[in-house]
């Protein structure tokens, strides 16, 4: 016999009986907004209910005016593709952020632009506030250490598209450059001199190789191996932020207002080092490298031994310890070398530029 | 006895294996090249190999100069949210583009701003070249219907975030608005004239709501039902593309130089036309609003009997038929309306403003 239960009318549908909670969402967007507001300078103009965020180009303040005169905005988007998955089988979401704004600003800078602000794009298969705050956290610090403003963003709930403990991230960040001052992979001349500054580790690109090598060799995340990092777990060193170029390179490019010392430069990703240096020069020069000149950094050898990875692929995917480089006029370079040291940074003189077709060849 | 293969050494991982093809995304984003090309005027700088989209502000052609004063840079971000599942589901993936576009270029247009670019991210479990170009061609399709160019975008493969068959499309959108022209609630008085934009359907919110529908009514997406559209399948009219409102929106802004005839907009998204309208509403005016003044869609109808859906929940989670809200000066509501409609709007008057307390309150 059917029971009260059995006989009832059907529930009629809701918005949250198909998996969306507004106001579980309200509730979070209200949390992130005073982690999002420290990384707002006076140029974010305030628009509270607002349907998009308000950046002032120029700087028209009487006693800080500063006007640009030809301003090329620079845009560019970039994820940290499955590093998403190493951190979600580590439960650890305050260092993808970083990684997040790295991608993308690193890209901004080598056209000489000046981070201006940076948007994210986050989806997850169900609210779970403390880690969105994580992930929120990590990058309005990564926009605190580009010099930006997280001008907005956006939280998506998608059940049934990501599966329960998968998410996904995307970045966008926008900078400027006045015209006569972006870079040119034409200005690249034989005997410029080619500087690589230290990745902090994998960076961003090759996860999926990562990930497949630690379950290829069976490695606990969480066990310690002394020849990679007497300090960090295994899971610790591959989760290692992006480094963010952004603060030694603006600055370094600020001190140099009218001379162009900078030729061109490029930011490591996914392709290693060959082929993103390779997108920066003309096809009159080569770029010819040294590999003695700076020892990868451990974890390299470390994925190379566990996959059994050959050589070459590991210099196709990896960063393997350079992450940007610099083109540089020859008399400029131990100054600029110096500054680049002076803000933080490793720098190796990787080689110089000869006559050539484009291509990155490495000293034998 | 073991066979020769059995005891060949291992192979060596390869990012191949680990279910990355540099080579078949690299042939991709060749593909796509001409497409997002096609967006691209003069503002947008040449930039081959570059690390970011470089997209110049001011005209200053001889011919057609053009500077801005005090420009104030608009950007946002948003996704499609699970209209990705319904378009997996049928197959189609030629019209998310557009939607992915509407939701942020719509946003963008509120602030009174110009779009000037778009930047997509769009992130497979595995490149598929024919879809993959379906939703870029989407995009760019936007983008022209915008008057923006696709500046860049970023395609991310990554296997094990996303199950076979899922996928997911984050869009940026940047435009400028001169500060002075920039819309403010504050502007807002009581007498002003609220007008409506009938929207093309569901646009692109509540699709987890419109999928538990689909489930529970056991509805066949490829069937037709005559008295929602006796001319598309079921499938087809939950797919419609989002209106993009950017052309009649900026064409008339730019009519009225001088005068602000515009007191705020709103875009009708999550949230419905109450809580987005309030988003635009000063804290001392209500905007009193007359629901007989239009016809919702019969799509609406059709979800709301399948569904069972409680009618407040509707007007919570769709838009009911207004895509787009403008709060106008009563004496420019008619030459408003007009122009809106000669660029192929169709415009309700869906009410006024009084005094009140921020809020949207609907007549009985």
């Amino acid at each position: 016999m059917p029971t009260s239960a059995d006989t009832a009318p059907p529930k009629g549908l809701s918005y949250a009986d198909s998996g969306v909670d507004l106001d579980t969402y309200e509730r979070f967007i209200d949390t992130i907004g005073s982690v999002v507001r420290r990384t707002h300078g006076p140029r974010v103009l305030a628009n509270e209910g607002g349907f998009a965020g308000l950046f002032r180009l120029d700087f028209n303040e009487k006693l800080f005016k500063r006007n640009f005169k030809d301003p090329v905005m620079v845009a560019c988007c970039d994820g940290v593709g499955t590093k998403v998955k190493l951190a979600a089988q580590m439960g650890r979401f305050d260092t993808l952020g970083l990684d997040l704004v790295a991608m993308s600003i690193n890209d901004l800078i080598v056209q000489g632009a000046e981070p201006l602000f940076f948007l994210d794009y986050i989806a997850v298969p169900k609210v779970d506030k403390a880690m969105l705050l994580d992930l929120v956290k990590g990058v309005a610090k990564g926009c605190e250490l580009s010099g930006c403003a997280l001008l907005g963003g956006e939280t998506a709930e998608m059940p049934g598209v990501y599966p329960d403990g998968e998410f996904d991230m995307g970045g966008f960040a926008v900078g400027v450059v006045e015209l006569a001052k972006a870079t040119n992979p034409l200005r690249v001349q034989p005997g410029d001199i080619v500087l690589g500054l230290g990745s902090s580790g994998v960076h961003s690109n090759g996860y999926s190789l990562v990930r497949a090598v630690v379950d290829r060799a069976g490695l606990d995340l969480n066990a310690i191996d002394p020849e990679l990092d007497p300090t960090r777990t295994i899971g610790e060193v591959l989760l290692t932020p992006t480094r963010i170029y952004a603060e030694s390179i603006v600055s370094m490019l600020r001190a140099y207002k009218v001379k162009k010392v900078v030729s061109a430069m490029a930011h490591i990703t996914g392709g290693g080092l060959a082929q993103n240096l390779e997108r920066s020069l003309p096809s009159g020069v080569d770029a010819v490298l040294d590999r003695t000149k700076w020892e990868p950094l451990p974890v390299f050898e470390f994925l190379r031994k566990h996959g059994d990875i050959d050589a070459d692929e590991m210099w196709r995917v990896f960063n393997m310890g350079i992450g940007y480089v610099l083109v540089v006029r020859p008399t400029f370079a131990d100054a600029v070398a110096r500054r680049l040291e002076r803000t933080g940074e490793v720098v190796h003189r990787l080689g110089r530029i000869s006559r050539g077709k484009g291509r990155v060849r490495f000293k034998r």
